[in-house]
């Protein structure tokens, strides 16, 4: 299951914005174009998704402790496309308390036709959990639906890490230098 | 931690009936008084604790699998005393129906005065997991609060289900014996 | 694959001694007849079996802490039938240091045609990890092949401990009663 | 424990060339001058050594099915300095049939004063399970005693895998280009 995921790397089109609803353990929200220069491991999740507790959410944040001080940005995506009324907003506040995810997550905004969410669309994600790796220059790398093994996950970001691409900018978001003009930050194609 | 439950499984009171405010995956509501007769292993949890998810509810329901069919009852029971909002009715049925939880479920009467739902206070649990075993003859016989072995939990509904206590029911709550006199089924204190 | 042990339990024949070339953590040699009044669990492995030493043997040093002051003895059977020259007394003595086992193990001795060793045969054992339970009365009630969940192997020793069976002997193997006469130790049929 | 190894990755001397008494899964012998140009993780262990059983070995039998196809080698190394008798190479071979290990295992060549074979003291590990890192150009980038988590591991090899050092040579060892002159294949001090 983890065969796809890690070996090349392809690169892949500029990552769509997140579009979110609200935020958690960030301030300002979460953004992408605010982390050119940086990894990204974007953690898709829903809180009453088994698959999410057990392994994704774990991972992610044994991601964001160990690649975090070498430049690793994680983000997680509440990306609810079932059982909406059970995973509103203070649910996850709940259970973000509970598991004690340090990470900052975003919450995909409700769709407007569908149950599915905006971000979790524009990245076509096939459902939770999903991960999605953003190389220094703002591409998708990898993405990936279910349970990725630790080693491939660990291999697939030391290998981007190791890329160029922009002037690193350290382990410290509040030093990214975001890729934003005078006028403002233009969300990429 | 595991240490306080098996060995001696001395005899305590009589256990207190089940105050509910609802229940899932039975039908009428779960109730001791109707299963005397049987063994029954009481699972307090929440949905938004992680050592419930991660350990407690996975064996009570390896436990409901695997001595269900020698006559133990299984029963969960949603004892919320942080986080109401986020653990209602609605939450836990999407909870339950994830997590393929099949073993009949009551959901605590929440509390006059206090967190504390009723049920748990009765029990004078200490939080959840917590597991109370209940032997033929409706007494407590074990009550533990957090992460016990398997090998424990075993070994204890095995010496339970080998003491004869009132006439054997079988596996079936269906034909199980209620105590209960002519004037109806009191509720024990 | 636990589904075939434990909740029948039938009474079979009498357990069959030891037939041992050797012996460690144990003076004198492990002898079944000196047990009889208590619970035997005989643990049979090859220290080169990785079920054994990855589930096999973790279990049975469980089993031994857990439910040894209740009165279960466990007995570790060296049962080599292949690779014989890897695993001679030397080996297994390093093998028992470095992985700690502090319960009685019995060296199942080598056959006189054939690879299988003697008790091995005797108790007509499929393989290695095999558990075999024995009563208090000396008899076999379960013998499985491969692996079996703590939860049902903790339940089948707690019934057997439920059993009256002869008076409790206590947890000292130093006080247990052989039913031997003045005249020796019979081995049983 | 991880801490230790990866974010670095200093580059540190040229890994000394292994001495070996013997080898299994490899013709010739295991040798890192004929791997010159691929990052190598090499695996100290002993047959006998829990930790190396329980994890190690199955972490690095993990990392050549993953990493493998992407140009890492992996060499396993018996470095015996307990209990030598018990993990001859009779039993060595007999434990590589049984785990299943398909990855080349160098048998570290027994020292000529005190248990410490020689390439372990050339190495100066400090234990087993140990696991050392060399990159591309033969040097050692990271040398661990202990256990090491996956996300660690992974994330070092990726990092070493996108290093470019020499040209790149494929993930067929037979064409391996080795750092040789034509006077012959020096050993590295």
């Amino acid at each position: 299951m983890s065969a796809a995921l890690l070996p090349a790397l392809p690169v892949g089109p500029v990552a769509p914005e997140l579009d979110l609803a609200g935020w958690l353990n960030s301030d300002p929200a979460p953004a992408l174009r605010a982390l050119r220069g940086r990894v990204v491991l974007l953690h898709a999740f829903q809180m009453l998704c088994p698959g999410c507790v057990a392994h994704g959410l774990p991972q992610a944040a044994a991601a964001f402790e160990h690649f975090g001080p070498q430049g690793l940005a994680v983000i997680g995506l509440h990306s609810v496309f079932e059982h909406h009324r059970a995973m509103g907003p203070d649910a996850l506040a709940a259970f973000v308390h509970e598991y004690r995810l340090r990470f900052p997550i975003g919450i995909d905004r409700p769709g407007d036709d569908g149950p599915i969410p905006t971000t979790m669309r524009r990245y076509r994600l096939q459902g939770t959990p999903s991960l999605v790796l953003i190389d220094r220059a703002g591409r998708i790398r990898a993405s990936q639906f279910g349970r990725v093994s630790d080693l491939a996950l660990g291999g697939a970001i030391g290998r981007l890490l190791a890329e160029p691409g922009l002037p690193d900018v350290g382990a410290d978001p509040a030093q990214a230098a975001p890729a934003c003009s005078a006028d403002g930050c233009p969300v990429p194609e």
